[in-house]
């Protein structure tokens, strides 16, 4: 299937092409950007951040504007800023295309998706009501914010089985999470800043519909407090969860440790074996030494304790930002899609 | 008055010396160290790594073993570790010395004061018991650990004006908290590390007798995650309160703001003018920018918001953690207590 | 005497305010900035990035367009981007003012003197031949480029008792070297960038001129490689050293040592008693302990040692970048012109 | 073939283990550490601090002490401590062993070969020598200094189609280099330490050890400035150089990029395809981006141009320290001397 990527020179742009590059299912045919990168050959127009190499035959595609009439494709990524996204992702919709989006616009929109495919995959359903109330072909699905796919792919499995009333997360963010050039030396190194924009509500909204039924948010409450750290990749959170019925610190392990879920059972590509990984070592997870767990697509949890506000539990959770939290996401989000027939 | 410092060359011991070698009452005569340091002079003993330069007359001091037969003291600052302090502080305290400690050891015993000095002036009437109940004529007091000092201290005026009922805080702390060489560079640099032995506990029990009536733990629940960051100094303090009765952001903000209590009053040399530091910008505190608030002395508080889990309100704090979290809340209490007659 | 900063909210201009925010013979009278600044007050246009806070004095002043009309004062430090400042500052000149410039654009003029104040005093008589051949009654004067103002103090002392034949010097620069925002920390942290962009001819050209007469460059060599690193403030160099005279290490950490210049004699406000302070430990000068000496006027310099290539010596000098690399030296040269009745 | 572990539990112990785990020609099988150690199973015994996991068939073994007696293996690679390596090492060649040493002990003996592979593979023939004088069947051969080994790489193919006279190098080195704990963050974070013990006077001499014949130093000159930055992994190198023949920058960048030796000739599993990778973007090498080129043992090398000072080149030159310059290099000399029959 033919795959567009949508601000493909940005860094959830580039995190798109390097998961994509070599996908089973999908291969890259179209990459949009700015109109000043627009025309430029992709090798030229990015300004490549991955560790690994930009595959040949991507760098040398002609980087298009982004518009439904020059793209030709059956998926398509948007790591679009915001603002943009909000009216481009329609025109793409409009014009039959299934759009798989990390930028924010839409999250929140009550008939569009917004999808961590291990905690809600039964929300595709809201394409089906989508496409009848905007009257369109195409689709608009959402990943969550990232330091919402952390948290909610560790509720889950709590929420399944024993239930929840409250929770409290305080995150340590890493750099990558404000793209690129994103987060400035001189305000970070030997420094934490204790606040990312609009980061707490997206946090405290998206976890309540992610996590609720197709169309409707759950109601248990969430309280986030947002900061970020020096750290290249990787969202560190620490989590306070009140649970419904009684959870000893091992039931949390244990409903953690085997949780998996459609992903996992269809065994689409990009899943990964263990969606959480549980850690018992005293002093993990760590974003340097855990966050490629599952090539990135794994939470790893860890310091699962007793918490005496709550009568119920704390733990640390990391995943990768821009893999879990970002592109590798929406990826799984297209796999899942094309799973059900909705592409 | 004459101040020994037990433990002077550790980084503890380190800011004892650099906050009392130009202090208006007390005046350095003895600096302990380790078998291997005693006998050499300061200079060579210590390995120095405060900012601002080692006082000449300090560093000719010949370092003595940490025996109250060897010092002559008005008043003893103890940077011991905790397994030594255990016994050592209480050795000096029979020999009628008033210690003042930085180490864990005593914290908890129901007749020595910890003290957060704004936080608890009262507490220093435990003195009388503990030389009652001890047989001593010296006494033992204690500072928070570090953790707990900036916590207490922006928990203070909500306790008395609202009243609390549950606390919960996740810190991201300064590599300097686990002194030096403490933490390594290949642990933290571009990393978190979520584990800091023993320390949620203590700010758990710390922060209930501190912010309790003498000898009688206060009953709020509270309960901490505590993490390392790649700071050199300051922690930072994601703080979430539950009141006992209503409070506004506004009404925190103001009570915070006008917050003063005895060493105010007093106008003892260490106390800051503003204990608590409120910042309306909305991404501070930040520990580079803000830790040297009020000479170290004071905690700055920003980002003071409402809390959807307890409907009552979130906000950062931040302190210097050497500073009000260890040395400078030691030579406060000695002022303290000077102050009352107790030394 | 009435002092203005051309562009005043940038990094370097911020500096300026803060090393004039008490200064004993200038007053800051105006602050100009872009038109997107212009007519907002200072603390509303600037994003305050000093350690120290900005005096409310100042943070009322209104900003005003960079242009001769609309400045009042007795001496101008232009902060202002090269390309901007290689028109606008002689705008400024031909209207009369005395400009003190850290922007490169004039610094390799013939007529301009580039001044390192204990380098080369005597290049202020350049300023007579400038007047003559400009037709002006203001002044040019421009301080050197961060790198070169430490490199060349620290030569200075050898320049002038053994000659210099040959240097190297490989650099190890700070973030702040580069503005605000600047080096993105997704580029700096756990990483070395090999480059800056036009800074190696900088340091190469600029060196020769400041240790040469005036109008005629020195003819000794120079090689310099420049790369960046994780640090905040101050720059970190490795210089190799052919002197024209035999000297031993002690010799040279004698020259050192001992050097004063006019400055120092003339008792200017800004100039550091020990222009460069020679440090004995075997692991010193470091950036985090030595970047504010002489209130980051003095460079400091260690490990003199013997250089086998050259026969000569090596050793490694440190210097604050954005003060006696910017604008603390070019607050240095203003003060050098008043003493000597160019201003 | 068996493969033993001398000091495994340290950092370039670890990195012996992970490049081995799954080496085609050798197995590991017995591992040693110091007498703390010694009984314990590996995985108890460690602080594992690599990217990737320990294997499970390795963190099984019981870590023996370290003596020739409790060792069977045909190849000993040694992880130990200089102090301890002097003597060890030599026990046991004396018993038997072949031992691939990364210590510094035995470096600069006349009869042990110090060997980078592709630089001076002939050196093999050091070991009849080191046979026939110490009359044993063993033998010591060494890695150089972490620093030296990224030079001399970087140099060989100048040296062979050149000639050299002189070369200065000024390093910043990573923290992994000192080793774990290693360096203290306190020292490290916004930072850079000037000094590494022994380290220059190391580099001087192993390169012209290396550089020259079996048995000769070469006779071309070096100075090194070492200094410690921010980084984890990889040394980054400017490089000064004269040629004894004249070479363009384009001969320089020509002659590294094709440069090949023995260990590809042989196909040696651990030579990199490319031992020298040239880079032409004007920012590249950059430790997190190029440390792992050729699974770390290839030495990345960018900006080549003019030095003024020698008529020569300069260039910067990058390495992983802990791969090319340690581990990695000695599993390259055990793998040359394998395939010249040497063990």
């Amino acid at each position: 299937m033919k795959a567009a990527i949508l601000g493909a020179t940005g860094l959830v742009g580039q995190r798109f092409v390097e998961l994509l590059k070599d996908h089973e299912w999908f291969k890259i045919t179209s990459l949009t950007g700015s109109e000043r990168s627009a025309g430029a050959i992709y090798r030229d127009a990015v300004n490549w951040r991955m560790d690994t190499g930009l595959k040949q035959s991507i760098a040398e595609l002609t980087v298009q504007p982004t518009d439904p009439k020059r793209v030709d494709a059956d998926i398509v990524f948007s790591a679009l800023p915001a603002e943009e996204a909000l009216k481009v992702e329609e025109d793409f919709a409009r014009e039959g295309f299934a759009v798989v989006s990390n930028a924010s616009a839409h999250r929140l929109d009550s008939d569009v998706p917004l999808m961590n495919p291990e905690a809600n995959f039964g929300h595709l359903s809201l394409i089906d009501q989508q496409r009848r109330k905007r009257k369109w072909d195409g689709a608009i699905v959402t990943n969550p914010n990232c330091t919402t796919a952390v948290l909610t792919l560790s509720l889950k499995p709590i929420a399944m089985q024993f239930g929840l009333s409250n929770v409290v997360m305080s995150s340590m963010q890493a750099a990558s999470g404000a793209g690129y050039p994103g987060v400035a030396s001189l305000d970070i190194i030997d420094n934490v800043i204790p606040f990312i924009n609009g980061e707490e509500e997206k946090v405290q909204q998206e976890t309540q519909k992610i996590l609720g039924d197709p169309g409707n948010s759950a109601v248990f409450k969430v309280s986030a407090s947002c900061h970020r750290v020096p750290v290249i990749d990787g969202h560190t959170e620490a989590v306070f969860v009140q649970t419904e019925k009684p959870a000893s610190t091992d039931d949390i392990a244990r409903c953690m440790e085997g949780f998996t879920a459609e992903p996992q059972k269809l065994k689409l590509p990009t899943a990964p074996e263990r969606p959480i990984v549980v850690k018992t070592e005293q002093d993990r997870p760590q974003p340097r030494f855990d966050r490629s767990e599952g090539h990135g697509m794994s939470v790893v949890v860890g310091r699962i304790r007793r918490d005496p506000v709550f009568s119920g539990v704390k733990y640390v959770a990391l995943g990768h930002n821009t893999i879990r939290g970002a592109a590798g996401c929406a990826v799984l989000i297209a796999e899942s899609m094309k799973s059900q027939g909705y592409i």
